[in-house]
C-alpha cells in the first residue's frame, strides 16, 4: 500500500461543510467519488485534517487516501512509464479534471512514513475576515463577513489574551459526549490590513466543533463595545456552553494551513495525538470550524 | 434640481452588464429600480461612468442622478431635519437596503457644479486578474481568470510599451459605426503581487467596446510565448479588428477607479470629452471593458 497526501482548497459556499452525508453535497463526496473514477475502484476513503462545517472555507486542507503500488501505477498509464511521483502528478491532473471547480487539487504527493492527515498534524491555522467598513466589497462577499459596526481591534486582542494557551474550551464548543473539549491555542490574534479588511488569525493543536466561530462571536462582541473583554476570560472559566454566546456566520471563516511535523516525527506524534483525542469518526457533522 | 454622485460597486457575475436592457438583470436597471422606491417616484435615469459588458466587475463606478431638492428633502423625511448631507447618507443606506447583495453604493455626496459621471472623466482604470499557478483559488474564481500555462511578464510588459498613447485602437474595439476608437493610453502594465498573482493595470482616458479584454488576450499570447511581442504593435497599426485577437473572459475585470479633474475644471473637462465624443447612448449593449 502507499499512501497519498493530497492538498487541496475549496470554496465552502455550496457544500454541506466536509464529513460525507447521505444524499448532500460535501467536500469529501466529491473527492472520493472523483477518485473512485480516476482509479476506477469504489469506495475510496479519504482523512482530512480539518472536517469543516457547513459554509467554511478550505484554502489549506489536507486529506490523505491508502491505495495500491498497482493501482497508483496504472493512473499513470502509458502517458508516463515511470509511476513514482509522475503518477501522482497525472493523478492531481485528472482529478481536477473531473472535480468541479468550487474544489482544486492543489498537489498530491507519496506521503512520508508515518504521515496521518488527521492524527499527524501539528496545528491548524484559521483565518476568520471582516469588513467592518460599511461598504463591503461585493466581489469578495463570499468568504468575508460584513460587519455594520467599525469594531475596536485593541479591545478584541485584550479579550484574546487570556485565551492563548491550554484550557478546556467546553464554553466554546458544540458538545459532544465522550469527547475531550481541552485544546491548546497557539495564536489567536485580530489583524487589519492596509486596505482596512479585519483578519482574525487563530491557531491550534486541534479545534472542536463551532470553535472558531464561538470565539469569533465573542471577540465581535467586545470589538463594538457591547462587551468587556474580561467577559471572554468569564466565558472561557465557567467551562460550560453559554447561550450568550454567538457564533459567527461559517462563510467568513477560511482553514488556510495545517502544519505537520518534520517526517521522523511524523509517527510519534500520531500515536501521541490518537492517545489524547482517538475517537471513532462521528456519523454525522463536523468538529471543525 | 441637484446632482448627485454615486459610487458603487458590485460583481458582474449574475448580470448581463450596467446598461439597461429589456427583460434582462442588469446593474442600472437594478439601481434605477431601488431609487425609485426610495425617491417614490418613477423612470429615475442614472448615468455612469463605465458601461461595463456582461460579467465585467465593478469596484470603482461612478453615476450621477438628477432629482429635485424636494425629493432628496423628502428621502430624509423626519430622520433628519438638514435635508444637506444628511439626506444624501439617508439615501444610500435605503439603498444598500433594498440593492440585492452583489451591488453595494459606497457612498453618495452632492456633486460638484458641471460634474458628469461620464463625460468629466479624466480616465479610467481597470485591473484583469490572472492565476497562472495551475492550482488557482477556488475563493476568487469568480474574479480572477485560471491560466493553465505560466505567463512571462517581461515578454508582456515589452509588448504593451507600444500602445501607451494616443492610438487608433480599432484593432482591438468591437466595431461601432460612426464612434471614434481613438483612445488615449495613460498605463498598461502587467506586475505579480506578493502571493504570484498576475495583475494588469490598464488606464485610458476611455475605452472602446471590449478594448482592455481583447489587449489582455494579444497580452497573454504573448506571455505564454505563442505570439512574439512585436505582434501586438503589429495589430495596433492594422487598425481594424483581427479575428486573431483573442478577447480574454469578461470575469477576470474590475473597473477598479474613474478620476476626475478639480471641481472647477469639471464643465471644461465634460466640454472638451463631448465634443470628441458625445454620441446618442446606443440602444443596446456596453462601450467599455
Amino acid at each position: 500500500m502507499v499512501r497519498l497526501r493530497i492538498d487541496l482548497a475549496y470554496d465552502g459556499t455550496d457544500f454541506k461543510g466536509w464529513a460525507r452525508q447521505p444524499g448532500l453535497r460535501t467536500v469529501q463526496a466529491e473527492l472520493e467519488t472523483a477518485l473512485d473514477t480516476v482509479l476506477r475502484r469504489s469506495s475510496t476513503s479519504v482523512t482530512c485534517a480539518g472536517r469543516t462545517d457547513t459554509g467554511v472555507h478550505a484554502r489549506g486542507q489536507v486529506a490523505h487516501v491508502d491505495l495500491s503500488e498497482e493501482v497508483l501505477r496504472a493512473v499513470a498509464g502509458r502517458r508516463a512509464a515511470d509511476a513514482g511521483a509522475e503518477a501522482t502528478e497525472v493523478l492531481a491532473r485528472r482529478l481536477n479534471g473531473l472535480l468541479p471547480d468550487d474544489v482544486r487539487i492543489r498537489r498530491v504527493v507519496p506521503a512520508a512514513s508515518g504521515f496521518d492527515a488527521r492524527f499527524s498534524a501539528l496545528w491548524r491555522r484559521y483565518a476568520y475576515r471582516i469588513d467592518d467598513s460599511g461598504t463591503a466589497d461585493p466581489l469578495a462577499r463570499g468568504h468575508v463577513l460584513s460587519w455594520p459596526r467599525p469594531l475596536d481591534l485593541d479591545a478584541m486582542n485584550t479579550a484574546a489574551a487570556p485565551l492563548l494557551g491550554e484550557h478546556d474550551f467546553a464554553a466554546f464548543c458544540k458538545r459532544r459526549e465522550g469527547a475531550t473539549t481541552v485544546r491548546r491555542v497557539l495564536a489567536l490574534h485580530v489583524g487589519r490590513l492596509p486596505e482596512g479588511l479585519v483578519v482574525a488569525t487563530v491557531q491550534a493543536d486541534a479545534f472542536c466543533h463551532h470553535m472558531v466561530r464561538s470565539l469569533m462571536g465573542c471577540l465581535v462582541r467586545v470589538g463594538e463595545g457591547r462587551r468587556e473583554p474580561a467577559w471572554v476570560r468569564e466565558i472561557l472559566r465557567a467551562g460550560r456552553r453559554d447561550p450568550a454566546v454567538p457564533v459567527l456566520a461559517a462563510h467568513g471563516l477560511v482553514l488556510e494551513e495545517v502544519r505537520y511535523p518534520p517526517d521522523d516525527a511524523l509517527a510519534d506524534q500520531a500515536d501521541a495525538t490518537r492517545r489524547v483525542r482517538g475517537r471513532p469518526e462521528p456519523a454525522e457533522g463536523t468538529d471543525d470550524g
